[in-house]
């Protein structure tokens, strides 16, 4: 069978992983597709910078347009990032009747929608096994593997860099501050972190999750979204000393017929397999109403771990194309009309329980004054923490609250916070107890 | 596009399953699948008993001719078990041009090469997704998620009954007789426990692993197999106290081109995510090349996981069978001549670390005694812990090696046995500390 022409564009990490996959492991992957994979052009700006790679067979330029144009080449592979160019390119790519492998999470997340249809109208295909949690096989296995089950509820460490920062803080007692420059230096954070560390890229990573799992689609945008930069050593250890956990967790969760989608810290208890999910590492817990749960633990991000499932979307591809047929399983794996836009159930009606921290004045009478209007809010108390005072500054007293309404919590810790005696805004964290929906056997 | 029509031999507990799933969500699984699945006939003896699904829009019978002689009917379902007359039937489907979906791990590990052969001689597919760790998608992974990369290693905890009984022996301090029969009143263990408890049914399952990830054939009568019959409540005990667990692992790696592969009970560390995998919890922790350590985890048996799994095979065969054209991956996902017979390192040469405990008189000089046989054989003690005599009976001297040969171990440990002072036999467990190849970033 005649060899698999491939072009990728953006190289970079990844992009680097994937030609020396490409170029190094020709013998394997054509023993696993059944035909050569040939990697015909490279278009990157920086073409000087040596990344260990040998280019001989390789024609190389700084314009995208040399694979578009190019119509030996079946498939693009985009690992530019962002939204545009990329996308212009992803649509040029469909429009020429190429194939796309991707690993832009960013464009699948908030144009999904828009590039499969323009995809399925024209034959060909999107692969994007690296656009989640990397090296870890969650694409294939939520639209094949899991396919004939209902996946009720998902939970996942799906960003590298915001669980390296929160695995060092547990470890090392330290704070956001110090760990987020420390990451930066060793290459586990990026110059300007804010997508890990507010967790847009989490949301992203999430609604392409919802897509595979439930056939919906969601928008990045609508996910509730809060990120790790509140969370402080204190809340760590405080978390530690109760038997919990602080991760920045997906949470995705199908409620009377309703569907939850949230990415914040969450403290999740020690226990629990997630929580032994250190550093870079991801994982995506899901719960099927068949299935029962199940785990997918692997790297997140890097160059062999992203390049190899790039390079698995490669190998399907060459697997299933046959000249005149189509491969047409649906990108998310749903048939029929294109999935309907979600409704996400408003966080306001949120129920669980509640670690909370207010940092106040130590005086008499303050304990009492806080639980009184988390009473009146109808919060009912689980425990109290409360240490003796630092030689300066304010006492901290921890709650944990039995399970609330978002909506009530938010309401009192407005007015708590409005207290002369409230010395700093309070914290909250929100805390899953378990993962597992209601009526299921637990884990 | 007409329904796929399929017949189901076995009406046990993962048949009732499936026929649950097909009946109960076809609505479902027509989205998944671009077209209705229908279920029209059902093969068992037993056709009686009441499995509360509702059969009235299938034909029963107790032959499972009926399904094979339907030509209507384009899979077989084979989830009787066992060798015969499963085999026999499974080749009577092809040979008529069926595919076939099944669970029974025996099967494919013995004759799963001859089977493969003649469905793509006949250019029909078998799926079995359900045959290893029910409903983890491990088989899909392996074959096409991870098919970009080259798996150097495989451990897996894979029988859930094994890993029921360790666990209870674990939590709550309680010998093996009792904890299996437990296991079998709560349905954890059958009335005929030898194959799970003995890690022949842990064996078959590595067997068809090893074919997924490597390519090559292994039988698994060669797979160095020993079961958990031996190990006692001390040897938990003792273990815990020096930071382990003990797992009945599947265990395969490639070292210097060779492929190790073995199945007994293990020593691993406490801080190791496989050994948080408690009770009937199966995982599959493996180690790519590019990729890295990944795991899966799930339950490893049961109706509704391993009937998810069988479904989702027919989910992805009605998504691929289209009139006239055969989907053409290879079963095992490798192109090219049929997956050679593996050469497995003998079990004599594997080096690990070894768990000791010798049974024996209290009396001077007898550490002394059994720690110079040990250094004759060039083995080498890392710690020792020998605590108080009991009231009546042996003591036991605990030792942990540094790496040795398991062939100087067993020299070793014969001639230990037959020392004036040895009262029982001595007992040794395999740890392993690492699953990471070196020269891998470990996990």
């Amino acid at each position: 069978m005649e060899a698999l022409q491939v072009g990728l564009a953006g190289f970079g990490t990844v992009g680097t992983g994937v030609a020396k996959i490409l170029l190094e492991e020709a013998a394997w992957l054509e023993r696993r597709s059944g035909r050569q994979i040939r990697l015909k052009r490279i278009a990157d700006l920086d073409l000087e910078r040596d990344r260990g790679v040998s280019l001989e067979k390789v024609q190389t330029s700084t314009r995208v347009e040399d694979i578009l144009e190019d119509p030996e080449i079946r498939v693009l592979i985009e690992l530019m990032g962002g939204i545009e160019p990329a996308k212009s390119f992803v649509l040029d790519a469909i429009a020429a009747g190429k194939h796309v492998v991707t690993a832009n999470k960013a464009l699948l997340a908030s144009h999904g929608t828009e590039l499969f249809q323009a995809a399925e109208a024209k034959g060909v295909q999107i692969g994007f096994e690296a656009a989640v949690a990397g090296g870890i096989p969650i694409v294939r296995s939520l639209r094949e593997g899991l396919a004939a089950d209902r996946i009720l509820s998902i939970a996942g460490i799906i960003n590298g860099t915001a669980n390296y920062i929160l695995s060092t803080m547990t470890e090392q007692g330290r704070e956001f501050p110090e760990c987020l420059k420390e990451a930066q230096e060793k290459g586990y954070a990026e110059a300007d972190p804010s997508l890990d560390i507010e967790g847009q890229d989490t949301a992203h990573k999430l609604a392409i999750l919802i897509g595979l799992a439930c056939g919906v689609s969601v928008h990045p945008e609508d996910i509730f979204t809060e990120g790790i930069q509140r969370v402080t050593g204190m809340d760590i250890r405080y978390a530690r000393e109760l038997g919990y956990r602080i991760k920045l967790l997906a949470l995705s969760k199908i409620l009377d017929g309703e569907l939850e989608a949230r990415v914040h810290p969450t403290m999740i208890p020690e226990s629990h397999l997630l929580a032994s999910v250190g550093h870079a590492f991801n994982a995506v817990y899901a719960t099927g109403r068949g299935t029962g749960p199940v785990m997918f633990y692997g790297k997140g991000a890097g160059m062999m771990p992203t390049g190899s499932a790039v390079v698995s979307d490669l190998v399907s591809l060459a697997r299933n194309m046959r000249p005149g047929m189509p491969h047409d399983i649906p990108a998310l794996g749903f048939y029929g009309q294109f999935p309907q836009d979600a409704r996400l159930r408003p966080m306001e009606e949120l129920v669980t329980k509640y670690y909370m921290r207010f940092p106040v004045v130590d005086r008499p009478g303050v304990l009492s004054k806080i639980s009184g209007i988390l009473g009146d809010h109808g919060i009912s108390i689980d425990s109290v923490i409360q240490k003796g005072r630092q030689q300066a500054g304010p006492v901290h007293i921890i709650m944990l609250t039995h399970e609330a309404r978002e909506r009530d919590v938010r309401h009192a810790l407005d007015v708590i916070d409005r207290l002369e005696v409230a010395l700093d805004k309070s914290l909250f964290i929100r805390i899953e107890d378990s993962f597992d929906p209601p009526g299921l056997e637990p884990a």
